[in-house]
């Protein structure tokens, strides 16, 4: 008999070789209805998989990302079923799941992929579900397997079982169909209800742009038609609310090939939502106490040695130049920068907590290929801080750092987010991480503590924090519940030890301040890329670049616009006037595709009663009123960040 | 006979060999009394010269820039005299006059002169001086002179006789002391009544530091004493203004070696100074129509061959770095990423003019040795602009650009100037400047007749255009006098074309806008460094970094001070709270070296009566009011841009 403990902590005695599905069954018809794949003690395993000793189970279903993961998993296979019966002879890569969907990386030979194709491998799904199959693990020895895979002819497949030793080798197969896998695996076909291909692309073999260039094809599945029908209509969203489609629309920013990839340039109306930004993140810091500082975009190599970056950091960074003898490099970060601020003048407790915020641009490497609109991107402007303070102030300005988020999250009306604390890995202390276990220990303790007595909602990641301590990422969800990385909030031990950076302590002794890093904003770049998306690109009026536009109903009215336009810029109002000769519909409908807030809509009704007509953006209704009155209105609101 | 003509248009006639000092007594004995060297057609001479042909005849004296540069190349002649005398065997390599005085790079051997030396130098040449002696020269063929120099084994001579030619090589003697040398000199050593010996440095021979390092001694000389006088009293001014020393004292900026030479680090104290002078240009050039951009520090090599920086400017800037097999340069100026900017998007003639502005850090390489203070540095955030407009606009444009320079030059308290109208040199056409001999000309002409009509003061100079076109440097004046080239702005006539800029005309057609690039506030570090010796570091107070000083008088009184810090700063006034525990004296002292402009003075009196006691920088007086009051009164002054 085994002893088999549940996650409730109940623990139950069954007979040696009990599957993990029949353990299901033991507790409910409808779990073993619903189960995709099982935990045993630390092992993800099929349901089929017999049971032989004691240990902890858990059960996931479609519920859970566990779940999922193997559903789309299994979904791949399936595919790859599909693919291989209307393709015989094409060879194939790797299937893995995503966080939405999955892919399969296939070799066609000489053959382009079309979408008409697509859609033959999708209807072949369909048939394939209609006789379910089961997925059979068959455990292997390498020689079978090469011996499979040789006479099948598949080289990826061999390739991939170079690296894995005698005895850890599985096939699975369903239907007509082998694969190399670990699995584990849903128990069989039925499960997976609707299909969807979502499209074809090339990637080169391990990634590497010298190896020949497969056919990705990325996928989605589901166990129901409400779940695929909520999934259409979201992708449909997420495609009207793409930040890079909006950014041309409004004319936000702009590439250029003569520039660079990764290397936005912002035009008029992004400089715009940029200033608003800034001056928000100015004013607020003010308030609490910041210093600003400006410094230079690059050093030598020294002083990154010194901050680690060069070490635990390099690939991230761009390639030196050669000036002088000595390499010197694009920052990364702006934190060297600021300690050495801090260290240029002698600091006492009085000076403590010594807050320094700069919108510092920062130079990162990112490969081409992982380069994407907004969102990864080598050149970013970062709302970023530094507080240089004793471990008694840590905790209160910690917190106050936790009390900006929200300040700003209420403002930009994000409604969901969670904190991931990301800690390091003992394993790759002074690879990844630099080699101080005992403060790897003490400050990680430090953060959890203040985030539970600040009673801050928050998950604990693995080897994820920073080179130089632990950091929180905050996550922030848009509008349609896309997750986003928006800002980091680092406690830093090592760099102020490694500058040796002193205060004179209340005691007249020198001491190392403890290092805050934190960007709540983010970078523009990304922040700003989510803003487009959660408001669809209907930014509130206070951050919008052009919030309203006055339209003349024809030449004759040009005097009375450009009159109420100059008000408006008098009052600080980013207004727009319209005076091309078009008709007064197509004025409005253009200022309607640019998403303006307000229109001014200016003609004879205007001229004679000395008022103007306001139509808002998204409405079909004229609104007269005196133009004094209107600005104060259009003022309050852009004061009060409506 | 020979007809000599003079500056006011009259014509005489001598007899043959007469010589440029014979014509000045004939003009007047006053004149003869003055002059010091003379021009004779394209030619500068000595007075002592017997002319004769024909030819137009000038003479400079003391009040001319060309007279002072003669009368200090002929003071190092007597300074090298008076040191061969103390040191026989030294070596003389060159010593040219200053815009300011003179120096000469001698090589002592193996002897490293001391200031007491330089004192018996200065003794030396007041000795000299008590006999009067004439600068002779002599015609010498390189044979000659060869002979001479080699008998006197001064090697640095016979380097410089290397590249001369035969019939081209003259001397010149005072006293004991010959010297190769091309003239012109003043007649005798009787005008030189004055002489200081400033300083010695090293100077590598021919500036490159593979070479010997020699002796530079820096020195001035006057005819008077009130000259010496002023001199020295300025030189004092100078000092105590020095920006460097002002910068240090009031922590505005510092550099470190870990970041690198010229690479300015600004400190809090700095950043508030940039922060008010970036909203100053912000709002100034809002309320003008100037539209906002942010663009990338770096861009391929590709974008600056278009832009003609690499062909043109190359050795200025920095190094490339080698991403993904292309270089990437750190932008010098911003206008190739701002023209990217204005073809991103059709452009037509109702878009012009089109005005893009950003404060762009700009990376220039300068050689170490050039690097000064704030004034001579590697990293510059520019007020940069750059108006995209059609032919016609150009003037307007133009005059609206030299407005905001006299607005400016208002606010800051600039009182004298000078436009430097800078030309091309047809003869470097291809080389400096883009080979567009036509377009030179045509906008040369315009730039002028726009300078005629608007009536601005300026002055022709030739070869120092920029490579795209005619500009305009302006020179402005500190309150001591000193000259300061602050902003530049220039026409451009090419890189419209370079960069196929485009916009539809009236009449349909495509048509390339003229393009005036302007910084009308420079770069944040020349200007900034300007302003704290223009006011000896006592800013205006909207400008200056903390604009009061809260001061208890002792422990007592800290939560008094505490709440009136509060309201300054919730006004928006930069505050700060001097909380040590000190005597109210020292506090007070203390911050009148800081030359912070107000300090509240708070204690037993100011806690009964609840009013606060302001001290102004620079006073005795402490003045007793309100708290309300003094606070709107201080804000209407800032506000006001006192």
């Amino acid at each position: 008999m085994i002893q088999v403990s549940f996650p409730d902590g109940n623990i139950k005695t069954f007979h040696k070789g009990i599957t993990a599905l029949e353990i299901a069954e033991s507790i409910s018809n409808q779990l073993s209805k619903k189960v995709l794949v099982a935990q045993f003690n630390d092992n993800f395993i099929d349901v089929s998989t017999s049971l032989n000793q004691d240990g902890a189970i858990k059960f996931y279903t479609w519920q859970d990302s566990k779940g999922k993961e193997t559903f789309w998993h299994s979904s791949a296979h399936l595919m790859a079923e599909a693919i291989e019966s209307l393709f015989p002879g094409v060879q194939f890569w790797v299937g893995p799941p995503l966080e939405q969907g999955f892919y399969y990386d296939i070799d066609f030979g000489d053959h382009k992929l079309n979408e008409a194709e697509l859609q033959l491998i999708e209807d072949k799904i369909n048939v394939l579900l209609q006789t379910p199959s089961q997925y059979i693990r068959k455990q292997s020895s390498k020689k079978e397997a090469l011996e499979y895979f040789t006479a099948k002819g598949d080289v990826y497949k061999l390739d991939l079982l170079q690296k894995l030793e005698d005895g850890q080798i599985s096939l699975y197969t369903q239907g007509n169909f082998t694969d190399l896998c670990r699995g584990p695996h849903i128990p069989n076909t039925s499960f997976i209800k609707f299909v969807k291909l979502n499209s074809i692309a090339g990637a080169y073999w391990k990634g590497d742009e010298k190896n020949k260039m497969l056919t990705r094809i990325y996928g989605i599945s589901f166990p129901n038609k409400k779940e695929l029908d909520d999934y259409l209509l979201l992708q449909e969203e997420i495609k009207k609310r793409d930040h890079r489609k909006i950014g041309k629309d409004l004319s936000i920013y702009t590439y250029d090939d003569d520039i660079g990839p990764g290397l936005v340039l912002w035009m008029p109306n992004g400089a715009a939502i940029i200033e608003e930004l800034e001056k928000l993140a100015k004013d607020t810091e003010q308030a609490q106490g910041y210093k600003r500082v400006v410094t230079p975009h690059i050093a030598k190599e020294n002083l990154y040695i010194t901050s680690g970056h060069l070490p635990y950091y390099k690939e991230s960074m761009f390639p030196p130049m050669v000036l002088d003898g000595t390499n010197y490099y694009l920052k990364a970060m702006n934190c060297p920068h600021h300690h050495k601020i801090f260290a240029a003048e002698p600091k006492s407790y009085k000076d403590l907590p010594y807050r320094l915020a700069e919108y510092g641009t920062c130079y990162r490497y990112e490969q081409s290929g992982e380069l994407f609109g907004l969102m990864r991107v080598r050149c970013l402007h970062m709302n970023d801080a530094h507080i240089y303070c004793s471990k008694s102030q840590f905790a209160s300005e910690f917190k106050l750092v936790n009390d900006l988020y929200l300040y700003y999250f209420n403002i930009f009306k994000i409604e969901k987010y969670v904190m991931r604390l990301s800690l390091h890995n003992p394993a790759k202390l002074g690879q990844k991480y630099v080699n101080e276990p005992e403060l790897w220990k003490e400050t990680e303790d430090m953060v959890r503590q203040v985030l539970i007595e600040t009673q801050t909602p928050f998950v604990e990641v693995q080897d994820e924090a920073a080179f130089y301590g632990p950091k929180i990422d905050v996550q922030i969800f848009s509008a349609i519940g896309r997750e986003f990385t928006l800002a980091t909030n680092q406690v830093d031990f090592s760099q102020g030890r490694s500058f040796n950076l002193k205060f004179t302590n209340y005691e007249n002794q020198p001491e190392t301040p403890l290092i805050i890093h934190r960007a709540p904003l983010g970078t523009h770049e990304r922040f700003i890329g989510f803003l487009l998306e959660h408001f669809a690109g209907r930014l509130p009026v206070w951050l919008t670049p052009i919030q309203i536009k006055v339209l003349p109903i024809s030449d004759k009215y040009s005097q009375l616009a450009q009159d109420f336009l100059q008000k408006l810029l008098q009052n600080g109002i980013r207004a727009e006037l319209d005076s091309r000769n078009e008709k007064i519909g197509k004025k409005i409908r253009d200022a309607e595709l640019l998403k303006i807030p307000y229109m001014a809509i200016l003609g004879e009704k205007e001229l004679e009663q000395g008022t103007v007509s306001i139509r808002q953006h998204g409405t079909n209704d004229n609104k007269s009123c005196s133009p004094d009155d209107f600005i104060a209105e259009l003022k309050t609101s852009i004061n009060q960040k409506l």
